[in-house]
């Protein structure tokens, strides 16, 4: 088992699936850790279709709740149900400190998380900003919470849904050829929006060209390469230039 | 013998030691094989004591070429000179033809060049500009040069004298602890502009206080780290976000 | 009666005049129907000569009540008022609830507001943010608030007061010269503020020098064309590039 | 017959084909006359498998211009060649000269190029300079060329094949379904490049779910919308927001 | 006595020192009156050695507040303590309501605060928020807080620690060579972070550096020019260009 | 007579007018010595009336040449014709070493110029690129042209005509009250271009507006202050924020 670890924050229940199933399969196939802090369940804003077949608040947070770790289970991630409410998701300091407490608990080495700029939806960069605060805090060993002072695990955001309005703009383009079937059928565990399953993977081809276009003709890569595209928050550290 | 290889297209003599030194050492500590295109000798803009010495155009040309090979000769390094003329260097067909034949015969891995902005020397985003054209120029099996088409290899810009008026972000925290006295003797080489050598010297101190910020305390980092910055010009591709 | 609909939000009483008032006298003479959601009276940081001349907080509410749905009439809108205090305009979960339900009542085709930057005036960016993030919650069924789902009507930020420093680019140029009258006469119904009549009007001019500089020829403009300037939140939908 | 009329300036012989087709065929469809300002052939860049397959130049530049004639016409558009040589397309006072004279000649009232900023592909960013200042140009009445000055026709700058690594933000989603069946064919008559057609077919699905995510539910878009992104140059005229 | 007076909006105890300490000796110097608004002691974020050495929260605010008011004492400056509470600092309408006063009390002519932007510290861009709000707020004359409203002081944000991750670029160079050692000496009062000290040191060096390549030659400047770098939030009014 | 020295570098005959005008009359205020780098007539751009009244381009550059030296008479400044041809005008070496020559003649302590954007003129950018470039050559000792190398003078480029589409931001605002009639008057000597005196006249109003609104109230300016708007390339140097 290796010591290092991912965390993912993730604002609604299928976020994680949809933005960075790929990058969970790959550290479960490394062998890592994997935990996913879901802020929601995205019960208001991402379920239009249970409210419209007249389910509760109560039975579409269970559905959702169920999808989710359906999902995580198959990409070998824990996933923890923070509750928080949608629609909007209100940055608070209850919120943040749950977060402060998992960062030292699960000692993440890698952290993912939505961008800072969504205009179509703004649970987004507020699961975002809360992240960010509470690696920060996590970091001072003058912040009162169980564990060791965090060190400083780099942050990567990964891919919104209209990428350009956010701002977005691919700096590291990830593999994930190899574990491309798992993500997939993490994704049509979210039984009630398959009009995204293929959205996302042609989105995943579509990174892939691009990866190949990138990368040398010497790195061997697939006829059919899959990709996630992700931005860096912090400047990436490294001792060797690649 | 590795069979990666590092191309570092430079304006003028010295801009390679001072800010992609630590680079180049590497690059030679771990075997591999690294060119220097040295667009011009710094005849006229980086040469202001000689000038005031009262040596000619060619003694000074012949001046700056030494210090540039025996820097280079340091760090382990091939360079090419192209005596472009500097103050100002000029874009033409005919330097950017001698840079795409350049990248055919190198076949680099990784390309290191100047940032695109620079309101103190307009030669170094002249520099730049000719090397990012070349590179694509060279990929393509249409264009007329002897060799194979070029792959993709990435491009990182090094780290300009002002950063913050160049638009320049440390995006990439390279670790030359290991590598960091020959940096120093590469640049002691260059005696005419020994007012740098401490400069450079704080400089990598700085990014390398930096580097440590940036990175978890379980990389084992020296006390003294010492770091240049690199920004990325295309997506970095990878199997693993780290 | 047109189907559309237009829907400002303004956060103090004044700025839907000096800043839309071209657009609402244009819907009214098309027919149509337009609502301001008017955030606050503008009472403690648009009033100050009220203050100086020794009137009482309610008094000045009164007052600026009173010129705002004068002007609101001249242009023929409704107005609504939220009352929610200004300097500063907090941001809340209240008002946000009000301005989705107002969202649902009055269906928008069109919606206006401010900018999301202005360092002269914090109450407008707040504003901003408020219709922003009230527009996507109406727009989800799973929020519990009368009406139906809200589609997406377009977002168009109007003109701040120091543009340039508000990060203002004028991306759309509305010629209001056939209703410029209309828009004078609402804001010389704001008496406390005379200084400004002619400084908007001043605007005007020069927008609709630029707005003739960006059209062509066969438009058929008048010599003493008026604008009115303002920047998108999100892509303009169209059949027809023009 | 329309009096307005749609030029595009098109880098090499497929650009307007995968980044305008659908413009240029809805342009068709409304009886407007569109002009194809074909700078290069393409000749070098963009026809690696004919080099692999041991053609000529010449043999390649006849070929390109086939299949550019033929999907121009599929497009109802007229093409005028420059031949101005391509890897690298050089700007030159020359080619501007004859896009002034293309300009006074067609009269656009509308104008498509490339965007200014491609670190895949300098011979893009060269093509959208010239085109920009030859219409700037062709409005001076001092300009020596045949013909009346130009007025301000909008320029709208089409999709890169990476957008977001060229500052491409859709500002602009053109609904292109009805006409979608001809740009697909026009696609197919670039025989070579048939790894394109479902890349650029997936492409206008995705700007069409975007447009349809962007535009209120009572446009009554079809369920398979396909969409073109483009960008303004400069602010839009308009007597109505919308 | 001069009129003029300084204000500096500190988020923690030592910010004022190692980010503003020069401008703070020069208004001493001047006979000028500056007054430090601390909103914490920088008791949970930067406090790791106390916290090491078992002290509790009591005394560790303490042992800041008796640094600050040292390192004040030697800057000639007042210092007023908010204790807010740090890591994290929350805006609140209480923390702004007590700078509203403060600035209409002390009325300066200049205003010192931290960058909006630092992914490294959120506490600073909280406090950069809160210092613009009550400035705008101490304007209005409607805003109930005693003293006259305020005039318009200009407002500089001073260098964060990592200034490239900040968006920080140096718009104003200021000579502080005169009172560095000063400076110096209050950076030794505070003794917890004594590898701040050379630090702060080395980038005064460099700060002067560009100050004197920024500078004309007639200027006299000293050898060793050591600066500060500041930003300006709004334009800067002169009669005269310098 | 004072040693400072202002310099002008002006695409056309009447940039320098409009634009810096009062910076120009501030300047001959104070006694010092301003010269003018008119790189052309604005024969072919800035000429319309002329060519539509017969005119031929001798007379219209004679024409131009006298306007210019009126306006610069009035605004007590020299003026160079460089006769470089506009619409375009293009950089070459020769006219950059002839700027170099002039800086190093008249040895200024401050530069003005254009923007480096301008999507209506591409003669403005290409203006200011051969300004900035001229300037850094100067400083060479290396460079050979006659006189001493040159320091650091500051570079403010002014106002262009649509200043948000040319990402122009005032940075600084100049308070010409004192001199407004002597730009009137100099602006009136462009007998050709009647329709901007009173638009320039507008838009220095606005601009002491904004001034009056940035600057203290105990700076005891007049009601109607008048104003110039410019940006810095370079950081300001200073020994007092203020």
């Amino acid at each position: 088992m290796s010591t290092d670890s991912l965390l993912v924050v993730s604002a609604h229940a299928g976020d994680f699936v949809w933005r960075a199933g790929g990058a969970l399969a790959l550290a479960a196939a490394r062998g890592q850790k994997s935990t996913i802090a879901c802020l929601t369940y995205g019960e208001r804003g991402e379920s239009a279709r249970a409210w419209r077949d007249g389910k509760s608040l109560d039975e579409i947070k269970a559905i959702r709740r169920d999808e989710a770790e359906q999902a995580a289970s198959i990409l070998g991630a824990d996933v923890r149900f923070f509750d928080a409410g949608d629609y909007p998701l209100l940055e608070s300091p209850e919120v943040i400190d749950g977060l402060v407490r998992l960062f030292r608990e699960v000692v993440p080495t890698v952290v993912l998380t939505h961008t800072l700029t969504d205009p179509y939806n703004g649970d987004h960069p507020a699961a975002a900003r809360m992240a960010l605060q509470a690696r920060v805090l996590a970091q001072a060993v003058g912040y009162q919470a169980p564990g060791e002072p965090l060190g400083a695990p780099p942050v990567f955001m990964f891919e919104p849904h209209q990428p350009e309005m956010c701002d977005f703009k691919p700096e590291v383009l990830l593999d994930i050829t190899e574990v491309f079937d798992t993500k997939r059928k993490a994704m049509e565990s979210l039984v009630a929006q398959q009009h995204l399953w293929d959205y996302y993977t042609d989105l995943a081809t579509r990174r892939g060209v691009q990866l190949k276009r990138n990368a040398g003709p010497n790195l061997g890569l697939e006829a059919h390469t899959m990709g996630e595209a992700y931005m860096r928050v912090y400047p990436q550290v490294t001792k060797e230039l690649a």
